[in-house]
């Protein structure tokens, strides 16, 4: 799939942003990345040791850091020191990004033109924005909202009353009633009487053949995307916050919950209203008992269950202590 | 409340669909239905211990099942002895429902005519599907969609932004803003690369004086229904899966989740959050703790709490353990 | 913000409801309120001593109680000795407010008319009912309702396939999609065979630069008002029942849940699907931890996690026994 700006971007030079900072030239900046997505010409970011890996190896031009972290950036990369590289983070994102901080509604929506999409067949009352792609064959429900330059492949089944926004989602897509895919996350930096909104800039990428149930939620990446892997099943009511990837042949019950930033493997089963926090990696071929409250990494192949998570055995066992022991 | 058939129904004959087997006779099949459901006619299936006591008593024709489990059956049932009970179960399901596995949009919604709701209000933007009944002072909210073939009963408050679908009301239902009603359950068979999607061929079914709160999903049975009893009481973003019953007199705080083919008593109380496995059995006038994670069949009049759940007092000895255990 | 009544409202003299008792007057009550917030010629009620501080200092001129608690309230106040509370209040107060024990859909709603609302954007089939207010350079998205009476103020932006009522909005507020704002809340006397419905007659009011994110509920209070203080961030499907009042500079993550009646004081944060019993009080600049079951009040400057939730250095303490103990 192709790569779609869905937000207004502004063109900044670098010596725009830092007046006071020295560079070796006013490159115009392509975009800011995260350390492991960043290309030539973006900037990026690091600010805690846990990237250390990305650090060493990020193609980016720039990266604000600081003066302790900024050691183990490569020397292809002009380090900007900061005392608080998040605030400094959002400050440029706002300005490259004026519009990404808030959703303000599509007012680009329109019945779809029959014409446009010859094979779609569309319930009543579908609104539709600019430049949206929709496969051929797919089905969208009635009171369903695609905004602008969303892409859909072909044969998907959208229901009704979903809204879908700043995403890219393949073929063979079953996305059942009243999802809201692609809205802002939730991050800001918290300031008394008045926080500032972190701009969301990043999409959310849907592979093929995900179904997911009845009232999700999926929020759309602050910088990177969130990501749905190949063949992955959500049920009902699941939260997916901000930079969440999941990979392939996932199984997710109800009301499960993930935190931002969080990366789950392939053919990880989780079971319902378990909880995974944010910044976590999570192996291939996991489970995770319903209910669960993971906190920690969890390797290939574990089976984990409690709160805190532990593997399933240790769980059994201490479940059992816990009634025993009157 | 009659019988009403949602789905689109294939013919089948039993040697049709096991034409290497041999069959008294070459039956037309009636339906698909559970143990202890199935009807003269019906192909029923059994796959695990657990349902013994409906095994023995079956009124079905045909049952799927396995060498093993098979001695459990009447000498009434023609046994098909089969590897994988779940895996030609859905096989056939999808032949006889080929389109029950996916949640198409239904493309018969309009606007409802006044002259055949005289006395039901409703509000604006209201789509209704072919043969959908009303009862007398109803009031539809706007945007709600109800589509084909569901029946409302009298006096019944459905709020706005709803989605009915594959569903019987009875009388003096309320059903708050933004549920969604009917839809497909989690149900398939696990296949890397693409999985084999359960056709849902069940209903959901509302006896009379139930009040569901805003933002809940109840999924329709797989092969049975879902049920809500009388006079029960469920809270915002409830999460009610595939085959659940809940008796009557029941009141579900908000967020708790039930997994699949759980029964529930009557007079059951569940605090907010609480989560419900799958194929349990809770009795009547149980209370559940908020919170609780929920692993175990619960006897009549046992109150419970923690994750897993156990009796109120041991959780309450052991949380004093707990703090105590300096 | 004015003080809108959203709900028809009945004329009531003292003596017409009990019509057996003994006034000194027969005064037209003004309205029905909690304690703390009753009025002169208010009528309030009293029945846990938990409540004790707000009966000794009511300004109500009339008080539902019992025999035993009427001692607590001071001579200013005329005692209704009653042998349930509850139920003499809610059957007064459906006398009083005999339409708000159930959310019938708004059957003013009408496209916005652009004269009335000369700079605010409004989407495609937005839907207002009567004598709402919106400030200036708010936006409303498509398919979102705003009922009758809802006040929004300057420069919102409220998402689409929102759903308002019964609620006064300060400027600058987020609403992200497909939130469900000022329903009523679950609250009842549970009778068999025909639970009462308790009518809800208070408001939601949201203050200035609030944001709340997609699919959340928030329930209007049922007697005072459920409130969401300023500069507070609430997360995707947070659940908030009816009479909550949460703080300013509050930051609540996704799928929280807080039970009715519960307050929240200022710069709390509160982790991923934490759950909050009713009734509580929470202080400022506590933290709760993702997960968590409080079901206590916590002191101001607490961090706490569990469930239970205890002091975080208890919670870390035994969960590392809990690891250990092999």
């Amino acid at each position: 799939m192709g790569l779609k700006n869905f937000f207004l971007k502004k063109e900044l030079f670098i010596r725009d942003i830092f007046p006071n900072k020295k560079f070796k030239k006013n490159i115009k900046l392509k975009n800011i990345k995260s350390l492991g997505e960043a290309q030539k010409y973006d900037l990026t970011f690091y600010d805690t040791k846990k990237y250390n890996h990305f650090a060493k190896t990020t193609k980016a031009l720039y990266c604000l850091t600081t003066e302790k972290l900024s050691k183990d950036l490569p020397t292809s990369v002009e380090k900007i020191i900061v005392k608080s590289v998040l605030s400094e983070l959002a400050r440029i994102a706002k300005i490259m990004y004026p519009k990404a901080d808030i959703d303000y509604p599509d007012m680009s929506l329109k019945s779809p033109q029959k014409s446009k999409y010859k094979t779609v067949k569309f319930g009543n009352n579908v609104l539709i924005g600019k430049n949206v792609k929709i496969g051929k064959n797919s089905h969208i429900g009635s009171n369903t909202i695609i905004e602008h330059d969303v892409q859909i492949g072909n044969n998907c089944i959208i229901g009704s009353t979903v809204i879908i926004k700043n995403s890219l989602i393949d073929k063979r897509v079953v996305i059942q009633d009243n999802c809201k895919i692609g809205q802002k996350g939730f991050g800001f930096l918290p300031i008394k009487g008045k926080n500032f909104k972190f701009p969301h800039f990043g999409k959310v990428i849907i592979d093929s053949d995900v179904e997911i149930a009845s009232g999700c939620t999926i929020d759309r990446g602050s910088i990177d995307n969130t990501v749905i892997g190949r063949n992955t099943y959500i049920d009902n009511q699941v939260h997916i916050a901000h930079n969440v990837k999941i990979g392939e042949d996932c199984m997710i019950a109800g009301q499960v919950g993930f935190a931002g930033s969080t990366s789950v493997g392939n053919n990880v089963s989780i079971g319902g209203q378990a909880g995974i926090s944010g910044h976590l990696k999570i192996g291939n071929n996991v489970r995770i008992g319903g209910g669960s409250g993971v906190v920690k990494d969890i390797d290939d192949n574990q089976v984990v269950m409690g709160y805190p998570a532990v593997p399933l055995k240790e769980f059994l066992k201490n479940s059992k202590k816990w009634v025993k022991k009157k």
